[in-house]
């Protein structure tokens, strides 16, 4: 049994080491002019200031958690939390560092073709997406090899908490921060001084490209790593809870280790697939990201059948592998639904580029509408993942599928990091001036990356959701609630408000991206009055300064919301534990419908849009095309910041309801 | 005992006259001139069309449903089906019959000063709100004497679901026909022809105006008579399911019989308070509303406490009173929390007009984020409503808070219907070329109505909510449901489903709205470009064919929505009636919290749009103005249609699980 878990950690590093080869592979790679040089450091300045920032507020809160978490629970779960925090804060300024490196050489490397822009754009995503798995993995095997005993597997608890907290800063903070840059910059850019975005005369461009590295891909990574480490963590809680699935002693450790082994299988899945990620023709980009995608799904599957058929008897290995699968497909066929909704292609986003040409009003109406709808079918899905995996392995079988649905995270990562390295790199090649024809080249990757992105928000969601799930039953067994019983108002109660917080949320959240747009704005405007010659190219704008506004008001505007989450879970535990039951429901499963209509409203506005500029119903310029920016700039805070973030309420609240179960008993 | 049924007969009765002898005063007041009576005659004439219409549907389907219910349930509870949809479809007539007569008659009175067209609005919603409460009050006694024992009390649950048909119709078909009208008159009159609202020569001005009448007078009225009628029968329900609580049997009858004395009461104290709701002053007129709901509550809670320590020991008398008066404050406080975030004198709607200045994205989020912030106070209060009057008074006291809520009914339909009277006098004012000072007091009284209409709103979600909980209470009891634990993955993807249901929904009915508009575009086009003269005043439109488009698309519209609350309580019951607890839930908590949310952003961007037109932020015409239109007409199908039509959604579902339980057992 020893092996397994040094097996696991031997995948971590083999992961590790292939997140290196990766970066040293973009690190090698040419960046370009010296204009390209010098606008790459400005962003890579930017960011590395906002992650300064940002961690030292982390610091502040972690130091303060763990104190905490020290004292009322225990000394190693506190060690726990620490390094959850540590090692995603590391897998996040890792991601970073290489995507800003990532930005330049692809658009550089789109000067001579496609094939080699793309190899950069994902290698960079690859990058990430091992980074944040390995760690993942890691850090997870050498506590389980400490702690995986009935008695002290709630010490893991603790580094799931602190892939939370991460992911609280870089999702919440990092969402809010990339939306404020971004219509800061727009409005008194494009607006007011009519200069077209992701020009350098802009004292906020520079901000705005740093908001893509910061929220799309460090606050993507975290929020994934976040599911990674919860949904293990509730799987491992569960196997001690399982007696009519796991007679033995040996089949409980085994299914404990399970989580571990099954991700650890997705990684070499993950990595075995990025090496059909190639093509030079552009009609093919999205195809090949799918095609890699799905080799990594069917290994994972095969793999599966081998590994529960070893560490199980017959009949039990088929109740678990059913589990995983209905987890993974369901992941699966999420990210088509939201594609259905999202994509130009198809009918919805299509009838939202119509509704645009009788003006904004009906333009955010059929947004609105098409978000609610696109709701109903990830709902049936989930529900029937519940249905499959519960009737075969109980609660561990639910906490199992999200195992499934997430073995492949370092191929979904990757996949989804490559799209805004894409888009940053286009905004470099306008910034700097490259030929029209670097430019188309890295629209098409961009194309095909918000697509990318778009579905790979479904699958944060839904995985979101699914390790909700799982810890919230973790939850109901460690306090030991036999029954949640709704007709009883202590439950009704916590439903009703934790149904309500994601509403608050939210309105916090868009209401903070306002904030730091203001502020930009009042900075933008202050630039352009007192430096003279900017808009004329002569004097450069002080790009730090916005960088520096933007990172602050987004940091503060998150403490609030931040906060809430961890305090209201523990002060209604400690008030009645089965209104803490109830609440984490309400919050889970109104956060997953608020989470899908804002997601797929915003990219449906976003792809409307594009639709238009393609030359539909009147092309750029158009009544329509005005009527589309509106809601495509409404669909901004909805997609980017409020959406995700809900993710990571529903995961922190009930990961915090884990931790702090013992003083709710 | 028997005296207390004749006593409430008599009480109904009573409340009959009184609206009759209000409806003779609007009788004998002067229509006005020759213009508007031809005008009032078109309205009354497409309000009857649309009446026709829908009750000719309404027919097939209560038919349908009275045969389902015969076979299936038992032929008593078939009849107090059919009774229960009659009455509601006749307090609907004679309500819209009266405020059309009303409409020109304010209008006409508003010549001569404020007083007396006050007097006459404000005396149609008198109509309006007492034949509504009479008609509920008088059937349910009937029905109480011939079947209130333990073994016959469910066929009462018939009436209410008759109530909830009607509501269905009115509220859905009536909200979707109304905004379509707006909608489309709108942006053909306004938008393409250049031409004033309210202007005679837009074919769809009269449908339109019919609209006002349809959506908002007889879809308020029956949506708070289904919640009326439905709270009574599942207090009456309840009352043999508290053995705890009454012990003895005369004090179970008590129990059941209480609803009705208490709504008797209601009726009288609102009856008495009608009398205090005059002024002379444009100043006073929100105030004297505000003051006669105010002494209607006021008398009732006197009188409650001498019922109650009349029919019960003094310690159980007590505890219901906690009941009672915690549902008829909590109406009050969300009434107050509605009118700060909707009303332009305070903060929030001030903030959104503030962000109007910055384009319409801003003012749409701006608005959205109101509205989900909106939720947090009427959550906090319905939890505090369940938390007092369980605590007291178990699941018994939840359904009599919300008798409490609903115990002044009358009162609250006059006041709110007397708004929509109000807009549609100043609209045939404005038609009929009235001179400027006439227009600007039927302004003031709709300025007034529109706050009243928000309050209104907030009202009859909360009473929505409490009384969809009270069904589901007594559906639990019904069905034998001890522990409904949401732990279990039945009673989990009930939750799920239900939450998702109202999404879909409001897409739904979002959609009609912008299909109704769409269809009576294209007839506004044709009548323009085919009937000469029109523009120059010399040929007439046929209003009548817009009229009949509006009637068919929406009434065409609400059928799948509509059979769909019906049809899937019944199925997921058969399957299981855990998760069919779970469903209603998951629908009364997303219900309560999007209806809230959409009633709230709705009204404030109507309001930030007049607070505009005031003269704030550049006024009327200016960019901020243009942005504002923007949110109002998004507002338009949230606040008027989607959001009320989940007031019937989650009471409809509730009263058809309550219907059929004896199938689900």
């Amino acid at each position: 049994m020893m092996d397994w878990t040094i097996g696991v950690v031997l995948t971590g590093v083999l992961g590790i080491v292939f997140a290196i080869w990766k970066a040293m592979f973009i690190k090698k790679q040419e960046p370009g002019n010296e204009k390209m040089v010098k606008i790459g450091k400005a962003i890579s300045e930017g960011a590395m200031a906002f992650l300064k920032r940002e961690y030292y507020y982390l610091g502040i809160f972690v130091v303060l958690i763990a104190v905490l978490i020290g004292i009322f629970i225990s000394h190693f779960t506190a060690i726990a939390f620490v390094f959850g925090a540590l090692f995603s804060a590391i897998a996040g300024f890792v991601g970073m560092k290489i995507s800003v490196l990532a930005n330049l050489r692809t658009a550089n490397a789109a000067r001579e073709g496609l094939t080699k822009a793309l190899t950069i754009a994902f290698s960079s995503g690859n990058v990430m997406g091992f980074t944040v798995a390995s760690l993942g993995l890691i850090g997870l095997a050498v506590l389980f090899r400490m702690f995986g005993n009935a008695d002290q597997i709630d010490i893991l608890s603790g580094f799931a908490m602190g892939a939370s907290s991460i992911a609280l800063f870089a999702r919440v903070g990092g969402g809010i921060y990339t939306k404020g840059a971004d219509v800061g910059a727009d409005l008194v850019g494009k607006v007011e001084q009519g200069i077209p975005e992701d020009d350098p005369r802009n004292p906020a461009v520079i901000a705005d490209n740093v908001g893509d590295n910061v929220g799309d891909i460090a606050g993507m990574g975290a929020d994934l790593y976040e599911s990674y480490v919860g949904s293990m963590v509730a799987t491992m809680t569960l196997a001690f809870f399982s007696p009519e699935l796991f007679k033995t002693e040996a089949a409980v450790y085994n299914a404990a280790l399970l989580p571990l082994i099954i991700a650890a299988a997705g990684l070499i899945s993950s990595l075995v697939s990025t090496f059909f990620v190639k093509t030079s023709d552009p009609k093919k980009v999205h195809s090949t990201l799918s095609n890699g995608l799905m080799i990594s799904s069917v290994i994972s599957i095969v793999a599966f059948y081998f590994i529960l058929n070893n560490m199980f008897d017959k009949d039990v290995a088929w109740k678990l592998f059913f589990s995983v699968i209905s987890g993974l497909i369901a992941g699966f066929m999420i990210g088509k639904i939201t594609e259905y909704y999202t994509d130009s292609h198809y009918g919805p986003t299509q009838s939202i580029a119509k509704s645009s040409q009788t003006g904004a009003a009906t333009n955010i109406i059929s947004g609105l509408a098409n978000g609610m709808y696109s709701c109903g079918f990830p709902v049936i899905i989930v529900c029937g993942v519940i249905y499959v995996a519960y009737s075969n392995a109980g609660l561990y079988g639910i906490a199992l599928s999200a195992i499934g649905m997430l073995a492949t995270t370092a191929m979904t990562v990757s996949v989804d990091a490559y799209g805004p390295v894409a888009d940053n790199a286009g905004g470099i090649a306008e910034m700097s001036g490259l030929p029209s024809d670097v430019r188309k080249i890295t629209d098409k990757l961009d194309s095909v990356g918000n697509t990318t992105a778009a579905i790979g928000k479904g699958f944060a969601i839904s995985s979101a959701a699914v390790t909700a799930l799982a810890l919230f039953s973790s939850y109901t067994q460690k306090v030991e609630i036999t029954a949640l019983d709704i007709s009883q108002p202590n439950v009704l109660i916590g439903l009703f408000i934790g149904a309500m917080l994601p509403f608050i949320f939210c309105a916090i959240t868009m209401k903070a991206v306002g904030k730091t747009a203001e502020s930009m704005i009042i900075e933008v405007r202050r630039q352009f009055k007192e430096i003279t010659g900017i808009m004329e190219g002569k004097a450069d704008p002080q790009y730090g300064k916005c960088v520096d506004i933007a990172t602050k008001e987004s940091l503060k505007l998150m403490i609030l919301p931040g906060v809430a989450a961890v305090v209201i879970p523990v002060l209604v535990g400690m008030w009645d534990k089965y209104t803490l039951g109830g609440l984490l429901v309400g919050t889970m499963v109104s956060s997953f419908l608020l989470a899908i209509f804002m997601a797929n409203a915003g990219g449906s506005w976003d792809n409307a849009k594009k639709f238009i500029e393609e030359g539909n119903h009147g092309g750029k310029g158009s009544e329509a095309h005005k009527a589309a920016v509106v809601g495509d700039t409404v669909g901004d805070p909805f997609k980017d910041t409020s959406g995700p973030s809900l993710n990571i309420l529903m995961k922190l609240m009930s990961i915090v309801a884990l931790v702090f179960a013992a003083l709710f008993k």
